[in-house]
């Protein structure tokens, strides 16, 4: 399923026009990256939250070219489902 | 960041109605669980993707009872971040 099926089934069975739905959507993907980036949380009830998550530094090997590279600590964006929506899917 | 906080931002950047913006991503989240349970991922390009996971089947111990416990081979929600993403949260 891609955005525009989304867009499709949301707009037909709640009757509001395509385009008022996919500019709702997209400003929510961008409010959710945006919050991630600014290190805010976003929480969804009965859907999940989206989280940032910290990666400690570790060492990791370029093995053909024999060396070492050191990937710094850094953060990513992660998914917790809530209990409802691990039920649904389990 | 909640999503009363997410519908006034959209509205407020959109000029959308709050109740449309609400039913909007009340009937997206609403989707995206319906289509994981029935193993069918969703593709937000520039976003990320939902995905349904298996998980294999394990033992687990319940140590005050001293009893092992199964639990079966399930399925759970992910969420696999779009490169943009990570980069932004990085």
């Amino acid at each position: 399923m891609t955005k525009a099926d989304i867009v499709n089934e949301i707009s037909k069975t709640t009757g509001i026009e395509k385009a008022s739905v996919l500019e709702t959507l997209e400003k929510f993907m961008e409010i959710v990256k945006d919050s991630l980036a600014h290190d805010e949380n976003v929480y969804l009830r009965g859907f999940g939250s989206f989280i940032v998550k910290t990666r400690s530094q570790k060492t990791a090997r370029n093995i053909s070219k024999n060396t070492t590279i050191i990937i710094p600590e850094h953060k990513i964006p992660a998914f917790k489902p809530a209990k409802v929506f691990m039920e649904d899917v389990k």
